[in-house]
C-alpha cells in the first residue's frame, strides 16, 4: 500500500509571528490523514515571493506529492502567492479573462467601480486550472507539476475549508486512494477532553491501515473521524459500522449526533418535536451561549431570545431573582443558577430555559469558588436540574466550556438522559 | 546592509496534527525580530529521521543564517532530531563521554539504576558544541555549518526558554551585530475591508526592505503592522513614527487604537472616563455583541447587561418596544433600533445603550429589505443615533459586522466623531 506524502504551506507575516494561530492546516490534517497520507511538514512563510518559492521548491524536492497552500491570493499587494508559486515551477502567470470579466461583472452588478487591483486575482500559473471560491472573491488553482499536484486556495478559513472539503476532497479521495474502498463518518461529542475520547477510542478499536481514528477539538466538543478502508464498499461499510458501534458502546450518551450533526442543531429538533421553545438566562458566559444558539441559521424557530445579566440588579429586574437569593447564596450559587432559568422561562414565556453563573476569571475566585466554578439550571414544563461544574483552563475555555455543558444538558433533559455535572441538592444556607 | 534570515523548525508528530500548539517557535520570534532576523520560515515536521534531515536540508539550501531546532532530543525511541541533523549536515553522531557520566553519576546519586537509552542523550554530531541544559536531562547542541549557525534544543518549553534566553541571546546579540535595529507597531483599524486599507497605505507610505506593511483581518477588523528597519534604534523608531503618522492621516479616525488596544477596551476606558456604563439590545446578532464586551476581562466594571430580544414579543416586554412601532415599522427598522436602545437604556438602567436589528440571512431578505440590511442605535445622555448599514457576506459576516459597528459607532460618540454608518432620519411612516 502506497503512503503518499504531503506538505502543508501556510502564507503570512502574521502565522510566522504567531499573532493569529494557523487553524488551515490542522483543519485539513484529519481528512489528510483518513485518506492514508502522511504529513511531511507544515509550513508557516511570510509575504514574500523568495520565501513562498523557496518552501514550493523545498517541498516538491522532498518528493511531496500533494502540496497543499494557503494564504497569499488576496487582492492586496503583500499577497503574492501566485508569484512564488509560478517561480519555484518556473511558469509565467498568465490572466483568466473569463474570471477577470466575472469580478468585474460583480463589481457593476452591485453599481461599484471596478478596482484596478481585481485583475491580480485573474492571474494564475500556465497550466494550472481554476477553484472557483463559493463564497469570496479570490478563486484557487490546483497545478500538476513534476509528478505533485499543487493546490492553492485563499487564506480566509471559510473559504479555505468550502473550497478544500466541497472541490477537492472528493477527487483527492478518487486519485490518493488506490484500490482499496473508503467510508468514513464523524461522530460528536461533547463533555470529554480530547485525552479521554482517545484513551476510551484507544480501548474500544484496534487502528491501522484500514481503520484509522483521528480527532478534531473545537468550542468545547470532539469531533471523531472514523475511516475504514477495505476490498469493497459493502466492506468497508461493514468496517465502518462494526467501528461505530463499538466507539459508541465506549462513548456512550456523549455521543450527540454524527456527520452534519450540531449541538445546536439536536437540541433544536428535540424542542421542535415537543412544540417548546428556548431562553437562555447567562451571567459568566455574557451572550456566548445565546451567540451560538443564533450563530445555527433558523434557530428563531425554538429560540425566543436571551438575556446576560452580568450585573446582579439585572438579575433581579429582568429575571426575577429574588434579592435574598443573591444575598444569602451569592450571585454564583445553585440557588442563583435556579433562580435565573425559573425566571427565564416566565419572564420570556419559554417552556425550557437554560442559565450560567460561575467564575470566569482571570480574577474573582477564591478557596471555596475556584475559578472555574460554574452551576447551571435547566427548568422545563415537567422538571429543573441545577448542576454544578469546576471547569479547568482559562477565562475563554471556561466562558466556552459552561455554554456547551448548558446546551448539553439541555439535550439531556429533553432526551431523557441523566446530567453529566454534579446535581446540587442542598440549599445555600446549608453550606455558605 | 544585511538581514539575517533564521528558519524555526519545531519537531513532534503532534505539533504536525496540532493536537499541541507550537509555542517555542511564537516565544522566540519577538527575540529574533529585535535582533534584526527575518523569519523565512517556521516548519512543523513530525519525528521521521527522514522529514527533520529534509527540513534542515531546506533551510540550508535556502540560505537560512540561523537554524533553531526544538525537540526530538529526548531519549525514548521516536526522538530523532539528532540523527536527521546528523544527516543533513552529514557527520556522524559523536559519544560526549563527559555528559555520558554526568548523566549517568545523576542516577547514580538517587540510587537508580542507568537506563541504557540515556547513553543517546549524550551523542552530538561531530563539531558541534554542547549547551547545557539547567533545568532538565537532555542537552542541546549548536552547529556551525556552510555559514549557518545551527542550535538544537529540546521541545519543553521550560527547557526550550531557559536554555534560549540564558545560554544563546547573549551569543546571538554579538554574532548578529551588524544587523539593521528595528522597530514595530500594530494600528488597529474598524470599518474597512482590507483591500480599502491596503489601498489607502499604500498610498500613504512606500514600502520596502526598510518599511514593511502587513494586514490581518479578524472580527471586521483590520490590524496593520508597521516595521521600520536602520541603522540604529533611534532612526528605526523615528522612521516608525513618521510612517505612523502618515497613515493615521491616511486612516483617519478609523484607526481606533495601537498595540495592544481593543475595541472593547477603548470602549471601556471613554465610558470610565466619564463615570458612564453600557448596556446592549441585540436582535440579528443575538448574543454576539455581549459576547464581545464580555470575552475582555474586567469588562464587568462598565458593562450592565445585555437582551437577545430573538422574537418580536421579547422586544416590547423587555425593552418597551411600542407593538405600533413593530406592526408599522417592522422589526427591522430605525424605529425598532431607536425604541430598543432607549429601552435598553431605562430597563437596564445604563447611561449607554447600543441595540442592533436586521436581517442576517441566509433567508429573510427581500428586495426592499436585502440579506445585510443592518439598523443600530446609540442612545446616551446627551442624544440618540440612528444608523443603517448594508453590509456584505454570509450570515457570520454580516452579524459580526454589525457587533463590530455596534462598538464602533458607540466609541464614535463617546468620542464626539460623526457617525460612519447613514444617518436614518426620516420616519418609517414617510417610506413603508
Amino acid at each position: 500500500m502506497r503512503v503518499p506524502q504531503a506538505s502543508l504551506i501556510a502564507i503570512g507575516d502574521e502565522l510566522v509571528s504567531a499573532r493569529r494561530p494557523e487553524i488551515n492546516g490542522p483543519a485539513i490534517v484529519p481528512w489528510l490523514e483518513a485518506l492514508g497520507c502522511e504529513i511531511r511538514a507544515r509550513l508557516l512563510v511570510p509575504d514574500r515571493v523568495e520565501a513562498i518559492e523557496a518552501a514550493v521548491a523545498a517541498a516538491l524536492a522532498g518528493g511531496a506529492e500533494l502540496i497543499v497552500l494557503s494564504g497569499g491570493l488576496g487582492p492586496t499587494h503583500d499577497d503574492v502567492a501566485r508569484q512564488g508559486i509560478a517561480a519555484a515551477v518556473r511558469r509565467p502567470l498568465v490572466l483568466d479573462e473569463a474570471v477577470q470579466s466575472s469580478i468585474e461583472s460583480r463589481f457593476r452588478e452591485r453599481g461599484l467601480e471596478v478596482p484596478p487591483e481585481v485583475a491580480r486575482l485573474a492571474l494564475r500559473p500556465e497550466g494550472s486550472e481554476l477553484i472557483p471560491n463559493p463564497v469570496g472573491t479570490a478563486p484557487g488553482f490546483v497545478l500538476r507539476h513534476a509528478g505533485a499536484t499543487l493546490i492553492a486556495l485563499p487564506g480566509v478559513p471559510r473559504e479555505f475549508e468550502s473550497m478544500f472539503e466541497r472541490k477537492l476532497l472528493p477527487e483527492l479521495r478518487r486519485s490518493l486512494v488506490g484500490a482499496l474502498a473508503r467510508r468514513s463518518e464523524t461522530l460528536h461529542v461533547v463533555g470529554l477532553t480530547e485525552a479521554e475520547v482517545d484513551l476510551r477510542v484507544a480501548n474500544a478499536v484496534e487502528t491501522g491501515p484500514r481503520l484509522s481514528v483521528s480527532f478534531v477539538s473545537q468550542r468545547s466538543e470532539v469531533e471523531v473521524l472514523v475511516t475504514a478502508r477495505a476490498e469493497t464498499e459493502a466492506e468497508a461499510a461493514r468496517s465502518l459500522e462494526r467501528a461505530n458501534a463499538r466507539l459508541e458502546e465506549a462513548l456512550g450518551d456523549l455521543v450527540y449526533g454524527r456527520g452534519d450533526d450540531t449541538l445546536v442543531g439536536v437540541v433544536g429538533r428535540l424542542l421542535a418535536a415537543r412544540g417548546w421553545s428556548l431562553a437562555t438566562a447567562e451571567s459568566l458566559s455574557g451572550g456566548l451561549l445565546a451567540k451560538r444558539i443564533t450563530d445555527q441559521p433558523g434557530s428563531s424557530r425554538f429560540f425566543r431570545g436571551g438575556v446576560a445579566a452580568y450585573h446582579d440588579d439585572l438579575k433581579r429586574s429582568l429575571l426575577d431573582v429574588p434579592a435574598d437569593v443573591l444575598e444569602h447564596c451569592g450571585a454564583v450559587s445553585g440557588e442563583t443558577a435556579r433562580a435565573m432559568a425559573e425566571g427565564a422561562r416566565r419572564r420570556m414565556n419559554a417552556p425550557v430555559a437554560v442559565s450560567t453563573t460561575g467564575i470566569a476569571g482571570p480574577t474573582g475566585g477564591s478557596i471555596d469558588r475556584p475559578v472555574g466554578l460554574v452551576y447551571l439550571a435547566v427548568a422545563w414544563p415537567e422538571g429543573l436540574r441545577v448542576l454544578r461544574f469546576l471547569f479547568p483552563g482559562n477565562r475563554n475555555e471556561i466562558r466556552s466550556a459552561a455554554s456547551a455543558a448548558a446546551l448539553d444538558e439541555t439535550r439531556r433533559v429533553l432526551s431523557g438522559l441523566p446530567p453529566v455535572g454534579i446535581t446540587v441538592e442542598e440549599r445555600c444556607g446549608d453550606t455558605g
